[in-house]
């Protein structure tokens, strides 16, 4: 503790112990060195072994080459100076822009005003039709309105619903292990208890109903009031994604044991094994099929425009979607949400493009559909030389890319090397994440960061960095340490 | 509660109870039924006795009639769209924009990357360190951009800070009263204590020490650990502007009870009367005086782009500035910033060009000055017609405008009203408040939102919308309500 603890009102010791207790890996320690050699770097420093760092710790794709697409844009150029509109004639033989992307503009700036006023809390009205629609479209079951909360990205989604079902110490909610850390962080800081269920990576980390009925009966054993479980659908950081049997055997379980499902599906369209399953559609298609067991599942499902081909992180947009609520419930939702005042108005106009981009025969419509093909191509093509290249390190295991932005390999290091890592107080995927950063640039997450089964390591890699050169930089950095430890 | 409770996870008894708890009457129930009179207007209703609302309950500058400031706007379309800065010619001879604004763009997108990824957990760093140069312009003492922490507009920072200072049921809070009900809301939810002092409504709304050191001595004669006094100014909802006096007393009282001092000064430009002292330079004189004294003063200070003359509340901008924070504290705050990943990107560039405007000289500075000058006389000249109006109501006091965006006048109602009131099961402000929306479209806000001496009623108004047509519907209603209820 700092000599000058005494002094002040605020100390390590007194402050809020949740937050304290609260571990966030994703943007921790590795992340802050990583950005200092960045730092080093751009001032011209070259005592470095790398002449540039990449951050495979985060999915932040237009930080590395992802670019945006032009037709959002455009719109969103617009909307930030209408009067721009007053000159169609430039912006249609001189700029560039297309008939559409002044049409979506005037139709955007009518349903929110003005991008600098707030909106209403849950989110501009007329947004809410569109995505409504489009959950319409995807799952072929009706979706209203009033069910849909924008957000500043999902993350601010997943706070608003955990701060409502963390109601004391004792609530549980069920979350997938290996996970996102934002979840086992927030439950932390709302000191609610995480009840871990583990995914099984011998099937490729998909859901395992016995792991959950074991984490569940478990937990209800021990007196915690489990209330929730929370899928991530494309998985984050494993890449999984579900079958449709999966969802429908958790929602069934959800059914049976009153449990509010989560779903994270902001990795909806980065699938290139297999189809996404919504938790919405599937669960529509239950109700139908059997109205009394299903009718008050609850389930909140949540997108952003973060991840996809959109890539917007730094817009902060998404939307979470309630089903079978109560109503009751929903108000003190919508409250919550009132006190942060409304979702960033850019973001939901950028949610409102995603869920309804230019449809084949509009003027932007062929570019959109090159930039969008030529995006999830290019992310396809560097899990894939990702995933050839761990295929050949000793040590090394992975699935094949299944989606998300994510490959999740495990690791074996050698025992000395698990030595070296007790000695610098370090887990073993730690000490390894930090040397090949030290050595390479290369900014990975250990697997501790978001939970693996014991006696076993991993790191997530992202698949956004351009080229495969820095593939080779991990290459030769494991055959050296694997060397160095032997 | 609904029948359907038992089939459900969640219900209001059962979820937690401290959302339920926490009140927000800015967007509450009187906001609702404006929102359905303003959806019943636009679809063409005319059974309604008015064919407007005027949303005088929140400060949303441009949802009213505020135009954004050109050059601001300007930049944030490149930013959207960075392929227009390849038409510089197109950009300057026929769209208007001037070469500063081509020039603020191209900093921005090489400060930042894309607008479209995420920034560091705390903010672009290039961005903070123009916010610490408008520190060091301002106050004339030294500002350190790792003090400067970017975030989602003022509210998000407030949540930020009350979750590090809050760390049990025993924590408390000083929050003046009347308040902006965020901080009793934001209490009320991480489940801490609301200290509440009087503002001294005879004194123009100041700051009074015995109040506060009656409600410190009070709290602590109940056990209460009392960490933090917030003060906001200039005022919300009551525009008073502290004179460096008060600003010195509350500093010195907060040294000698080591409390954290969190200075809400979103509105510091918003000054019809007097000057704006920044705490953070008040401070520092004191500093300079006294080192020893003052040397561990804790010091939050807030600002925003939601309000003054820039008013782009619904791009979700603003920033905290800290002083003397132990730097184990400072860690964790990063730490929980960082798991909601980043303030908006658009917002922290549009923070970046509140605080460094363009300067005299500079192509886009007559522009800026016109603009920024404009709406501050506007803002000026509502303020006064309101306060001519309010002076000539029976049973309505209200001090001439100081400051911010509001007025909080006090009304003294007939005994039938109250009654009446009585009846609704209402307060007698929200009666009122009711009763004037019902009747005119004007949606204020009940001083009951706000907290208020017991026996005062007040109600807050926004001096935002246009004209003053408005303000003679309020008398004119004031008048038949006095009448009705004699």
């Amino acid at each position: 503790m700092s000599s000058t603890t005494a002094l002040r009102s605020l100390n390590i010791n007194n402050i809020n112990q949740h937050v304290v207790e609260a571990k966030y890996a994703v943007r921790g320690e590795l992340a802050v060195r990583s950005e200092e050699y960045r730092a080093k770097l751009a001032k011209g420093d070259t005592s470095l072994p790398f002449d540039q760092v990449i951050s495979a710790n985060i999915g932040n794709p237009q930080q590395l080459d992802q670019k945006p697409i032009t037709f959002f844009r455009q719109v969103l150029s617009l909307l930030e100076y209408p009067p721009l509109l007053e000159h169609e004639d430039v912006l249609l033989k001189q700029l560039g822009y297309k008939k559409d992307v002044v049409e979506r503009a005037r139709w955007l700036l009518k349903t929110v005003g003005s991008v600098g006023a707030y909106s209403a809390s849950a989110g501009a009205p007329g947004i809410k039709e569109s995505v409504a629609k489009f959950i319409e479209r995807r799952d072929g079951f009706p979706a209203e309105p009033k069910d849909i909360y924008l957000s500043a990205g999902a993350s601010s989604g997943v706070n608003t619903l955990l701060h409502i079902i963390c109601a004391s110490p004792n609530t549980g909610v069920l979350v997938p292990i290996p996970q996102y850390p934002l979840y086992t962080a927030s439950l932390a800081v709302l000191n609610a208890k995480c009840v871990p269920y583990y995914l099984d990576e011998s099937k490729g980390w998909g859901t395992d109903l016995e792991a959950i009925k074991g984490a569940y009966d478990k937990a209800i054993a021990e007196g915690i009031d489990v209330r929730s479980i929370v899928i991530i659908n494309p998985g984050n950081p494993t890449g999984a994604s579900l079958p449709a049997e999966d969802v429908k055997t958790i929602i069934d379980f959800a059914a049976e044991k009153k449990l509010v499902v989560m779903a994270d599906e902001v990795y909806q369209t980065n699938v290139f094994k297999g189809k996404f399953h919504s938790f919405k559609g599937v669960l529509r298609e239950m109700q139908k099929a059997d109205p009394e067991k299903y009718k008050y599942v609850e389930l909140a499902s949540l997108h952003s425009i973060s991840k996809g081909m959109v890539g917007e992180c730094g817009h902060r947009g998404g939307y979470f979607e309630l089903c079978g609520f109560d109503p009751e419930v929903e108000e003190q939702i919508y409250k919550f949400v009132s006190i942060s005042l409304c979702a960033p108005v850019i973001g939901q106009c950028l949610v409102e493009m995603m869920v309804n981009p230019p449809k084949q025969g509009e003027p932007s419509y062929e570019l959109y559909k090159q930039e969008y093909d030529g995006i999830f191509a290019g992310l396809q093509k560097r899990a894939t030389a990702l995933y050839e290249a761990f295929k050949e390190m000793e040590g090394v295991e992975c699935d094949d890319p299944q989606g998300s932005m994510y490959l999740f390999p495990t690791i074996k290091l050698p025992q000395k090397a698990i030595e070296a890592a007790e000695k610098e107080n370090r887990s073993p995927d730690e000490f390894y994440a930090f040397r090949l950063l030290d050595a390479t640039g290369v900014c990975v997450v250990a697997g501790s960061g978001f939970g693996q089964k014991e006696n076993t390591l991993h790191f997530r890699t992202t698949f956004l960095a351009p080229g495969t050169e820095w593939v080779g930089r991990i290459t030769k950095f494991h055959n050296e340490f694997m060397k160095e430890f032997k």
